[in-house]
Protein backbone atom coordinates (compact mmCIF):
# COMPACT_ATOMS: atom_id res chain seq x y z
CA UNK A 1 0.00 0.00 0.00
CA UNK A 2 1.53 3.27 -0.91
CA UNK A 3 1.90 5.93 1.75
CA UNK A 4 -0.04 9.62 0.55
CA UNK A 5 2.80 12.28 0.22
CA UNK A 6 1.66 15.20 1.68
CA UNK A 7 1.97 18.12 -0.96
CA UNK A 8 4.98 20.54 -1.76
CA UNK A 9 4.40 24.10 -0.94
CA UNK A 10 5.13 26.59 -3.70
CA UNK A 11 6.43 29.03 -1.38
CA UNK A 12 8.68 27.25 1.12
CA UNK A 13 8.88 28.45 4.89
CA UNK A 14 11.62 29.71 6.05
CA UNK A 15 13.31 27.17 7.78
CA UNK A 16 13.25 24.91 4.56
CA UNK A 17 14.42 27.97 2.20
CA UNK A 18 17.12 28.01 4.80
CA UNK A 19 18.20 24.58 4.76
CA UNK A 20 17.81 24.16 1.06
CA UNK A 21 15.02 21.31 1.10
CA UNK A 22 11.10 21.25 -0.23
CA UNK A 23 9.05 22.01 1.99
CA UNK A 24 5.36 20.41 2.59
CA UNK A 25 2.19 21.01 3.93
CA UNK A 26 3.59 19.04 7.10
CA UNK A 27 6.11 20.69 7.78
CA UNK A 28 6.52 21.77 11.63
CA UNK A 29 8.18 24.83 11.10
CA UNK A 30 5.53 26.60 8.50
CA UNK A 31 2.97 27.84 11.13
CA UNK A 32 6.06 29.62 13.23
CA UNK A 33 8.84 30.50 10.53
CA UNK A 34 7.49 31.76 7.19
CA UNK A 35 8.82 33.22 4.18
CA UNK A 36 8.69 36.98 4.92
CA UNK A 37 10.69 36.59 8.04
CA UNK A 38 13.58 34.54 7.17
CA UNK A 39 15.58 36.42 10.51
CA UNK A 40 13.69 34.60 12.97
CA UNK A 41 14.85 30.96 11.71
CA UNK A 42 18.41 32.39 11.02
CA UNK A 43 18.16 33.19 14.79
CA UNK A 44 16.86 29.76 16.39
CA UNK A 45 18.99 28.06 13.48
CA UNK A 46 22.42 29.25 14.51
CA UNK A 47 21.88 29.16 18.52
CA UNK A 48 19.91 26.37 18.59
CA UNK A 49 20.25 24.37 15.45
CA UNK A 50 17.03 23.57 13.35
CA UNK A 51 17.19 19.26 14.06
CA UNK A 52 17.10 20.37 17.75
CA UNK A 53 14.39 23.04 17.29
CA UNK A 54 12.35 20.34 15.79
CA UNK A 55 12.88 18.09 18.13
CA UNK A 56 11.85 20.40 20.72
CA UNK A 57 8.65 21.92 19.03
CA UNK A 58 7.71 18.05 18.05
CA UNK A 59 8.36 17.28 22.26
CA UNK A 60 5.30 20.16 22.79
CA UNK A 61 1.47 20.09 22.56
CA UNK A 62 0.67 22.15 18.89
CA UNK A 63 -1.36 24.66 21.10
CA UNK A 64 2.08 25.86 22.32
CA UNK A 65 4.21 25.41 20.04
CA UNK A 66 3.78 29.40 19.01
CA UNK A 67 4.68 30.56 22.59
CA UNK A 68 8.10 28.48 22.46
CA UNK A 69 8.64 29.60 19.41
CA UNK A 70 8.54 33.06 20.48
CA UNK A 71 10.38 32.19 23.64
CA UNK A 72 13.06 30.12 21.45
CA UNK A 73 13.90 33.59 19.36
CA UNK A 74 14.21 35.76 22.26
CA UNK A 75 16.67 33.73 23.74
CA UNK A 76 18.41 33.17 20.44
CA UNK A 77 18.46 37.25 19.77
CA UNK A 78 19.49 37.94 23.26
CA UNK A 79 22.28 35.10 23.04
CA UNK A 80 23.51 36.78 19.67
CA UNK A 81 23.91 39.94 21.02
CA UNK A 82 25.21 38.91 23.96
CA UNK A 83 27.33 35.98 23.14
CA UNK A 84 28.86 35.52 26.75
CA UNK A 85 26.31 35.77 28.94
CA UNK A 86 22.90 35.57 26.91
CA UNK A 87 19.54 36.49 28.71
CA UNK A 88 21.08 36.03 32.09
CA UNK A 89 22.61 39.32 32.05
CA UNK A 90 19.16 40.38 31.54
CA UNK A 91 17.61 38.07 34.42
CA UNK A 92 20.88 39.63 36.42
CA UNK A 93 19.66 43.21 35.56
CA UNK A 94 15.94 42.61 36.64
CA UNK A 95 17.35 40.54 39.92
CA UNK A 96 19.11 43.99 40.73
CA UNK A 97 16.51 45.91 40.17
CA UNK A 98 14.14 43.74 42.58
CA UNK A 99 17.13 43.83 45.34
CA UNK A 100 17.35 47.99 44.96
CA UNK A 101 13.45 48.02 44.68
CA UNK A 102 12.81 45.79 48.11
CA UNK A 103 15.80 48.10 49.89
CA UNK A 104 14.13 51.04 48.87
CA UNK A 105 10.74 49.92 49.93
CA UNK A 106 11.86 48.92 53.35
CA UNK A 107 13.42 52.39 53.48
CA UNK A 108 10.43 54.09 52.92
CA UNK A 109 8.52 51.93 55.27
CA UNK A 110 10.81 52.47 57.97
CA UNK A 111 10.56 56.50 57.06
CA UNK A 112 6.55 55.77 57.49
CA UNK A 113 6.62 54.11 60.48
CA UNK A 114 8.78 56.91 62.25
CA UNK A 115 6.82 59.74 60.87
CA UNK A 116 3.59 57.29 62.15
CA UNK A 117 5.21 57.49 65.81
CA UNK A 118 5.97 61.18 65.64
CA UNK A 119 2.59 61.86 64.34
CA UNK A 120 1.14 59.87 67.63
CA UNK A 121 3.70 61.77 70.04
CA UNK A 122 2.56 65.05 68.91
CA UNK A 123 -1.34 64.52 68.76
CA UNK A 124 -0.50 62.58 72.32
CA UNK A 125 1.22 65.58 73.72
CA UNK A 126 -1.18 68.57 71.82
CA UNK A 127 -4.03 66.42 73.46
CA UNK A 128 -2.85 66.91 76.67
CA UNK A 129 -3.07 71.05 76.56
CA UNK A 130 -5.81 71.79 74.08
CA UNK A 131 -9.34 70.37 75.09
CA UNK A 132 -11.05 68.68 72.79
CA UNK A 133 -13.88 70.15 70.26
CA UNK A 134 -16.82 68.94 72.65
CA UNK A 135 -15.46 70.70 75.34
CA UNK A 136 -13.84 73.70 73.69
CA UNK A 137 -17.05 75.38 72.64
CA UNK A 138 -17.40 76.26 76.16
CA UNK A 139 -14.07 77.87 76.45
CA UNK A 140 -13.35 81.32 76.46
CA UNK A 141 -14.10 82.87 73.25
CA UNK A 142 -10.70 84.51 72.55
CA UNK A 143 -9.16 80.52 72.31
CA UNK A 144 -12.26 79.00 70.47
CA UNK A 145 -10.80 79.33 66.55
CA UNK A 146 -7.32 77.70 67.14
CA UNK A 147 -8.27 75.37 68.97
CA UNK A 148 -10.76 73.99 66.92
CA UNK A 149 -8.95 74.24 63.80
CA UNK A 150 -6.26 72.16 66.02
CA UNK A 151 -8.86 69.87 67.12
CA UNK A 152 -9.78 69.30 63.31
CA UNK A 153 -5.73 68.19 62.90
CA UNK A 154 -6.01 65.96 65.71
CA UNK A 155 -9.03 64.51 64.58
CA UNK A 156 -7.38 64.01 60.79
CA UNK A 157 -4.40 63.17 62.42
CA UNK A 158 -5.53 60.22 64.40
CA UNK A 159 -7.07 58.36 61.58
CA UNK A 160 -4.56 59.57 58.55
CA UNK A 161 -6.05 55.99 56.46
CA UNK A 162 -3.58 52.74 56.36
CA UNK A 163 -0.08 52.89 56.48
CA UNK A 164 1.28 50.94 53.47
CA UNK A 165 2.45 47.78 55.49
CA UNK B 1 56.50 18.71 6.98
CA UNK B 2 54.66 17.39 9.44
CA UNK B 3 51.92 18.61 12.05
CA UNK B 4 52.08 17.91 15.86
CA UNK B 5 49.03 16.37 16.87
CA UNK B 6 48.16 17.18 20.21
CA UNK B 7 48.50 14.35 22.77
CA UNK B 8 45.02 12.25 23.43
CA UNK B 9 44.29 12.63 27.51
CA UNK B 10 43.90 9.35 29.50
CA UNK B 11 40.63 10.85 30.68
CA UNK B 12 38.23 12.26 27.98
CA UNK B 13 36.48 15.55 28.86
CA UNK B 14 32.64 15.05 29.19
CA UNK B 15 31.99 15.98 25.89
CA UNK B 16 34.46 13.96 23.75
CA UNK B 17 33.09 11.15 25.82
CA UNK B 18 29.23 11.75 25.55
CA UNK B 19 30.31 12.43 21.55
CA UNK B 20 32.49 8.82 21.29
CA UNK B 21 35.17 10.76 20.05
CA UNK B 22 39.24 10.80 21.14
CA UNK B 23 40.05 13.57 23.43
CA UNK B 24 42.66 15.62 22.98
CA UNK B 25 44.68 18.09 25.11
CA UNK B 26 43.21 21.18 23.12
CA UNK B 27 39.97 20.21 23.19
CA UNK B 28 37.83 23.70 23.03
CA UNK B 29 35.45 21.68 25.89
CA UNK B 30 37.95 19.89 28.68
CA UNK B 31 38.40 23.29 30.79
CA UNK B 32 34.82 23.43 31.37
CA UNK B 33 33.26 20.16 30.88
CA UNK B 34 34.76 17.83 33.15
CA UNK B 35 34.52 14.06 33.17
CA UNK B 36 32.81 14.48 36.22
CA UNK B 37 30.06 16.45 35.80
CA UNK B 38 28.93 14.73 32.48
CA UNK B 39 25.01 16.53 32.70
CA UNK B 40 26.26 19.86 32.25
CA UNK B 41 27.53 18.81 28.92
CA UNK B 42 24.39 16.69 28.15
CA UNK B 43 22.35 19.59 29.01
CA UNK B 44 23.85 22.12 26.84
CA UNK B 45 24.28 19.22 24.05
CA UNK B 46 20.51 18.52 24.14
CA UNK B 47 19.55 22.03 23.96
CA UNK B 48 21.84 24.00 21.68
CA UNK B 49 23.67 21.27 20.17
CA UNK B 50 27.95 20.33 20.33
CA UNK B 51 28.53 21.92 17.09
CA UNK B 52 26.76 25.60 17.82
CA UNK B 53 28.38 25.12 21.50
CA UNK B 54 31.90 24.75 19.70
CA UNK B 55 31.27 27.73 17.68
CA UNK B 56 29.79 29.77 20.57
CA UNK B 57 32.96 29.39 22.53
CA UNK B 58 35.17 29.64 19.85
CA UNK B 59 33.95 33.26 18.93
CA UNK B 60 34.54 34.66 22.50
CA UNK B 61 37.88 35.19 24.23
CA UNK B 62 39.16 32.75 26.26
CA UNK B 63 38.96 34.60 29.86
CA UNK B 64 34.98 35.09 29.35
CA UNK B 65 34.39 31.22 28.15
CA UNK B 66 33.92 29.96 31.80
CA UNK B 67 31.10 32.97 31.90
CA UNK B 68 29.58 31.65 28.90
CA UNK B 69 29.83 28.15 29.55
CA UNK B 70 27.81 28.64 32.95
CA UNK B 71 25.27 30.70 31.25
CA UNK B 72 24.30 28.16 28.61
CA UNK B 73 25.06 25.69 31.38
CA UNK B 74 21.95 27.62 33.09
CA UNK B 75 19.59 28.42 29.97
CA UNK B 76 19.68 24.65 28.56
CA UNK B 77 18.74 23.66 32.31
CA UNK B 78 15.47 26.02 32.43
CA UNK B 79 14.70 25.24 29.02
CA UNK B 80 14.86 21.97 29.68
CA UNK B 81 12.51 22.09 33.09
CA UNK B 82 10.15 24.06 31.36
CA UNK B 83 10.47 23.49 26.98
CA UNK B 84 7.63 26.32 26.25
CA UNK B 85 9.07 29.21 27.35
CA UNK B 86 12.52 28.37 28.93
CA UNK B 87 14.64 31.22 31.25
CA UNK B 88 11.90 33.79 29.62
CA UNK B 89 9.02 32.64 32.64
CA UNK B 90 12.06 33.39 34.93
CA UNK B 91 12.64 37.10 33.16
CA UNK B 92 8.73 37.32 33.01
CA UNK B 93 8.31 36.25 36.99
CA UNK B 94 11.16 39.09 37.86
CA UNK B 95 9.32 41.61 35.55
CA UNK B 96 5.90 40.94 37.50
CA UNK B 97 8.34 41.45 40.23
CA UNK B 98 9.50 44.86 39.85
CA UNK B 99 6.11 46.13 38.58
CA UNK B 100 4.87 45.23 41.87
CA UNK B 101 7.47 46.77 43.82
CA UNK B 102 7.62 49.67 41.82
CA UNK B 103 4.04 50.50 43.00
CA UNK B 104 4.34 49.07 46.18
CA UNK B 105 7.19 52.12 46.46
CA UNK B 106 4.72 54.57 44.85
CA UNK B 107 1.88 54.35 47.55
CA UNK B 108 4.58 54.03 50.62
CA UNK B 109 6.28 57.26 49.15
CA UNK B 110 2.39 58.61 49.01
CA UNK B 111 1.80 57.88 52.67
CA UNK B 112 5.39 59.26 53.99
CA UNK B 113 4.18 62.40 52.05
CA UNK B 114 0.96 62.40 53.69
CA UNK B 115 2.34 62.02 56.95
CA UNK B 116 5.08 64.65 56.64
CA UNK B 117 2.33 66.97 55.27
CA UNK B 118 -0.02 66.13 58.32
CA UNK B 119 2.93 66.42 60.66
CA UNK B 120 4.01 69.92 58.71
CA UNK B 121 0.28 71.13 59.63
CA UNK B 122 -0.02 69.87 63.63
CA UNK B 123 3.73 71.31 64.19
CA UNK B 124 2.51 74.75 62.41
CA UNK B 125 -0.80 75.16 64.66
CA UNK B 126 0.86 73.87 67.71
CA UNK B 127 3.44 76.70 67.08
CA UNK B 128 0.88 79.28 67.25
CA UNK B 129 -0.76 77.75 70.21
CA UNK B 130 2.54 76.48 72.17
CA UNK B 131 5.97 78.92 72.91
CA UNK B 132 9.31 77.84 71.96
CA UNK B 133 11.48 76.31 74.48
CA UNK B 134 13.43 79.64 74.36
CA UNK B 135 10.68 81.87 75.77
CA UNK B 136 8.84 79.01 77.64
CA UNK B 137 11.23 79.52 80.55
CA UNK B 138 9.95 82.72 81.31
CA UNK B 139 6.47 81.39 81.32
CA UNK B 140 4.51 80.62 84.11
CA UNK B 141 6.24 77.80 86.27
CA UNK B 142 2.99 75.48 86.34
CA UNK B 143 2.44 75.51 82.59
CA UNK B 144 6.49 74.54 81.94
CA UNK B 145 6.65 70.74 82.07
CA UNK B 146 4.07 70.73 79.17
CA UNK B 147 5.23 73.04 77.20
CA UNK B 148 8.66 72.11 77.22
CA UNK B 149 8.28 68.56 76.11
CA UNK B 150 5.83 69.71 73.46
CA UNK B 151 8.72 71.86 71.90
CA UNK B 152 11.51 69.09 72.67
CA UNK B 153 8.41 67.06 70.16
CA UNK B 154 8.30 70.00 68.09
CA UNK B 155 12.06 70.36 67.39
CA UNK B 156 11.94 66.89 66.91
CA UNK B 157 9.51 66.19 64.36
CA UNK B 158 10.85 69.68 62.60
CA UNK B 159 14.08 67.53 61.84
CA UNK B 160 12.71 64.44 61.36
CA UNK B 161 15.28 63.24 58.99
CA UNK B 162 15.40 63.14 55.03
CA UNK B 163 12.25 61.40 53.39
CA UNK B 164 13.48 58.61 51.67
CA UNK B 165 12.59 60.53 48.13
Amino acid sequence: MKTRTPPTLNVPCAGCKRLRRKCTADCIFVPYFPATEPEKFAEVHRVFGASNVTKMLRDIPVSQRGDAVSSLVFEARTRLKDPVYGCVSTMAALQHQVNQLQAELLAARAENASLGAQLSEVMLLLSTVTPRASTSAQSLEAGNSVDVAITSAFDRCYSPGPIVS
